[in-house]
């Protein structure tokens, strides 16, 4: 049977072997959230840098340049950080490239994996299910806070463990942990989010409707992957 | 209000602000569950070693000694990792001096901290109410299984939580996760502890009756602490 396991943090990254294995980033306040609205909207591609001013550069090469720091707009960038920036229909057919705090940096550590899938509350059961299709072990990647784990993408691995406990067995304890800590806290999840620790942070920004609107389930049919360090769809979107 | 955290792995500490804080040091299979109840026995002091070899130099020191590797007794050691092995009543007013896999790593990493308590199942609630009377802010620091998150260790950091909830306001994500999973796992903590991965690495050695004892609740109502790198009692205990 496929294995599934789950990495909390980036800093535990190096504990698990990422070969061979489907890897499914997750930072749901508020890259991988923006990258699958920006997909379904029908942006041709998005390429992820850890490196503000490398993403800035790619401004002279046509890209639309998208940043956060800690939460907020970078000054001078085409796009914020908020889901609703990639809904805008001039972006359609557009290169986009993208810097964020903690997104970023687990998408760089995932390089080694067969397969990197950007997954969301948003497109949750389409990645479900392109997981399943799949002859392959996954592993769900926590972004976190700076390192630390956080409520909203842990819930969200729960959420997808859940989806996944018929066709994979558990390859550790963090499976079964999340997926618990989901099923007690989801009939309430807005409420939690918004109370943890992340959302305080983000509270003074100003972005209750983008957190209400990045626990929305299953709003997309995408599945964002990445190709030769860009995140294209693995096919058309039926929506948008 | 005092704040509580919660460290799921070692490899995390760095991310956290030790000083000044109590910390308790989390490894219910099986280390601090032994430390736990041999104290309750009437152990004089147990000296934790990361050490193999300096743990066994301790023997010419009049020491008894204790040790495992991977879940398994160390040969010539006097005892084993077993939390029965510390009920030996010729062990009273003696010294132990202990290495073990994965609880002696995380104390030495908590170091710094204003005071380290061993925490488990069997003394939850003194230490509970110990955390509650200090002026103090309270990280819970899980052992963990070779860096990765484990069950048990997590599901004793969310009772723990619940039972502090009224004194403590939560500092980050984990405390909420942690005591959620708590929540949802509480009214089969022997069956789920017993189908994660730590606990099928360990039943191949017989452990069934360990990890049960493990998962009782306020056996002991002892706090051990590290003084001078020795585990004494805070008090004598009222048992054994």
């Amino acid at each position: 049977m496929k294995t599934i396991d789950v990495c909390l943090s980036p800093d535990l990254i190096h504990l698990f072997n990422v070969k061979n294995k489907v890897i499914v980033v997750v930072d749901i306040l508020r890259a991988t959230s923006c990258m699958t609205t920006g997909m379904a909207y029908g942006i041709k591609s998005i390429k992820p840098f850890s490196s503000l001013e490398e993403c800035q550069q790619m401004k002279s090469k046509g890209y639309y340049i998208a940043g956060e720091r800690n939460g907020e707009k970078v000054d001078d960038f085409d796009l914020g950080n908020s889901p609703f920036d990639y809904m805008n229909p001039n972006l359609k057919g557009k290169n986009v490239a993208v810097t964020t705090t903690n997104g970023t940096v687990a998408i760089e550590k995932s390089q080694e994996a067969d397969e990197i899938v950007i997954g969301s509350f948003l497109n949750i059961s389409a990645v479900a299910q392109y997981l399943c299709e799949q002859e392959k072990d996954v592993l769900i990647f926590c972004a976190g806070w700076k390192g630390k784990v956080n409520m909203e993408d842990s819930l969200f691995a729960g959420a997808l463990v859940e989806r996944l406990q018929n066709d994979f067995a558990n390859e550790c304890d963090a499976p079964l942990i999340v997926q618990a800590a989901y099923q007690e806290m989801s009939h309430n999840l807005l409420a939690l989010v918004q109370s943890s620790s992340h959302a305080k942070r983000l509270q003074k920004l100003n972005i209750y409707e983008d957190i209400e609107y990045c626990l929305k389930l299953d709003e997309y049919d995408v599945v964002p992957v990445i190709r030769n360090g860009e995140i294209v769809l693995l096919k058309e979107p039926t929506i948008s």
